[in-house]
């Protein structure tokens, strides 16, 4: 597959497996989307040996790559992950089926009853980096949502991935699902990529998951729906009526549970009202191991505060370190956060009511909470089970995609035999 | 306005205005974006005589451009026309405000509580051609679902819309609401739907009211999402168990009613177990005038049927032409629809409960109808009050595209102090 020229006619013809797919998958029983889940988890687990070896190929490449060993653990997988994939496969299949649901229903004066019904969006298009279980997450979402599925996956995890594809299809053969329902790209070459993002007619939604060199090519590049964010610079204001213990640890859990998701917060906001609380609500923090880069007000209140940058508001660190300063009171923090969030999480500690709710509904971002940790940004903390991701777009799916969001719907509409005047 | 090289600058102008207005906006209070809706209806009927004036203008313009009476007359405004104008800016007034409503709402264990609530989109972009009254029903619509709007007329009715638009901002005004809310582009410079089209970071849906080769440029062109439908190829199917007399009401009323409309029906399709019946399902249709092109068994029941082609499966006549055919049973027939259809309207006409619901559930139009006119598509009719237009994409809005879909969500989270394990 180095010919450049056969790419198109490859992905061409994997689109039109897919929308074929797509066409029997919409109809498909909940009963067979679960056989063909729980089959692919048997059959992943029974794997292992070979899912072993193709991992093993995977790390030699990476590791002549020149690979971080961060990168090189992302790609890693041992027994414990495998059956950490196959019981997640398990758990997809204990989710309510959406498709089918009814999202709404009435009737008219004239006697026509209307009913808005969950379908299928139809065909996705997944692209993603090295995490080798997004191959079977993914794959295993969508096809519970009635939609066909093109994975592109990294080219580290290749291999991995080609094998957990294997079990997938094994999968959808033994539940009598056309096996095109999950396809995986089988070629490392970047221009397939290229060719999904122009496949407008076919596919109905991209969602990339990875980092934000990824997730900017493709929200710049494509020409067909995205479900992404691109960044998550996730605040934290802590009100002049706050609890301040609770608020010590809402922000040392927002940032340090774990500070490279994209529900950590980036930036901390004090009410001036309670700058002689400042060295309570940082020493957590501080003493966790935390780099926090202050405004003058942050700096006297506690020396190991760093001096904050104009650059650090607003930068994604991913990292432990947060960029803090004090405002004028919930407007002013509300100000800042239209000026400098990426609109994916924010949160407000305050007791006092007024200020929430002000808060919550001023602050335009997917989602924003109250006396609550950042970290919450997240589908299974929703209670949507499993998700592929968080949307910070305005369209259709905002907030965590779960199943429900790779939906789509239409209207039913029962009559006896009415005409329009 | 002739320096192309002034477009970029006036759209961009534009845009971050829509922008600045559109976060004033989604903090309006029901009654002000009533008051302002109330209002342009007082202005719009206490200036009838500029408007007339201006609308003069714009039928000059058109007779000398050599326009069609058809076209005229969709151009043409009397005082009928203009007083029902306002009277639809008072009837969006009395729409109830989908902003601030809960969409849903529900608890975790940890006493998490969720809630998923309306908020405007943002700043939408309507493109549309000769009605005037579109830029008083789109503003309006826009307004009332708290998104600031940036219309582009036809060129036709540039002086209309702009008087139109006049009266608007007053309204805008008299509410203490940012003008900019509702901008009507200034110019008839075509390179400015090029902007609008390029204008993501700052336009979040464009909506083309219009034929089919704006939309299509649109569709084509944008890279902004887009709620439109291209065609409205609609099929009457009746069923073996249909009630024939029912049923040839139904296709009267979907055909002629109105046969340009995009919910009209364009395709006949005739279970062959009633073959028998055909000559008594189209004599209305022939007697009111329609053009019937169908195959042999339809020429063979009535002498009037033209001999149909095959590129009348899927044409959009848009005109008292239909194309019939017959088909075996409900299976054929949601096979012929999966082919040829547009995805916008179909209907099964039957008594059999089981075919209808086959029918309701295969066929995967944004609309789906059993024993009603095709006719009814249409957001009022669908009880959604006024509608900027009927959309065929899978993502966000399908179907009407009412008040409930020009808006998005977002999600509150309301905590007693939780963190995340």
């Amino acid at each position: 597959m180095n010919d450049i020229q056969q790419i198109p006619a490859l992905m061409a013809r994997i689109g039109a497996q897919a929308k074929a797919a797509s066409k029997q998958l919409a109809r498909a029983s909940t009963e067979s989307k679960n056989v063909a889940l729980n089959a692919a988890a048997s059959t992943l687990r029974s794997s292992t040996e070979q899912l072993l070896e193709a991992n093993k190929k995977d790390i030699e490449f990476g590791q002549n790559k020149g690979l971080s060993g961060a990168m090189i653990d992302r790609l890693l997988l041992d027994e414990r992950r495998i059956e950490a994939i196959a019981e997640s496969l398990e758990a997809i299949a204990k989710l309510p089926d959406p498709i089918g649901s009814v999202i709404a229903q009435w009737d008219q004066p004239n006697g026509l009853n209307f009913t808005r019904i969950r379908v299928p969006l139809g065909v996705i298009g997944v692209i993603y980096e090295s995490r080798p279980n997004v191959t079977a997450d993914a794959g295993a979402l969508c096809l519970k949502a009635g939609n066909a599925v093109i994975l592109r996956g990294g080219s580290e995890s290749f291999h991995s991935s080609a094998c957990i594809h294997a079990c997938l299809v094994k999968g959808l053969k033994s539940a009598g699902l056309p096996e095109e329902a999950i396809q995986l790209i089988p070629t490392r070459d970047r221009a397939a990529v290229g060719e999904m993002l122009t496949m407008s007619g076919v596919i109905d939604i991209i969602v990339p998951r990875g980092g934000r060199s990824l997730v900017e090519r493709v929200q710049r590049e494509s020409r067909v729906p995205v479900f992404a964010h691109l960044e998550g610079i996730c605040h934290v204001y802590v009100d002049g009526g706050a609890d301040i213990e609770k608020a010590a640890a809402i922000i040392l859990n927002a940032k340090m549970r774990r500070p490279g998701v994209c529900g950590a917060a980036e930036t901390l906001l004090i009410d001036k009202k309670i700058a002689h609380k400042i060295p309570a609500l940082i020493a957590p923090l501080l003493e966790a191991g935390c780099e926090v880069r202050g405004d003058d007000a942050l700096q006297t209140a506690d020396t190991r505060v760093l001096p904050a940058h104009d650059s650090d508001w607003g930068a994604e660190f991913l990292d432990t370190i947060i960029a803090a300063k004090t405002v004028d009171g919930v407007e002013e923090a509300t100000a800042h956060i239209a000026e400098y969030s990426s609109g994916h999480t924010e949160t407000i500690v305050t007791e006092d009511a007024g200020a929430a709710e002000y808060f919550l509904n001023i602050v335009d971002s997917a989602i924003v909470m109250h006396n609550a940790s950042t970290q919450f940004a997240d589908g299974g903390e929703f209670g949507m089970g499993a998700e592929i991701g968080i949307a910070t777009g305005r369209i259709h799916a905002r907030g965590p995609v779960g199943l429900e969001q790779l939906t789509s719907f239409k209207y039913q509409v029962r009559g006896d035999g009415q005409i329009r005047p």
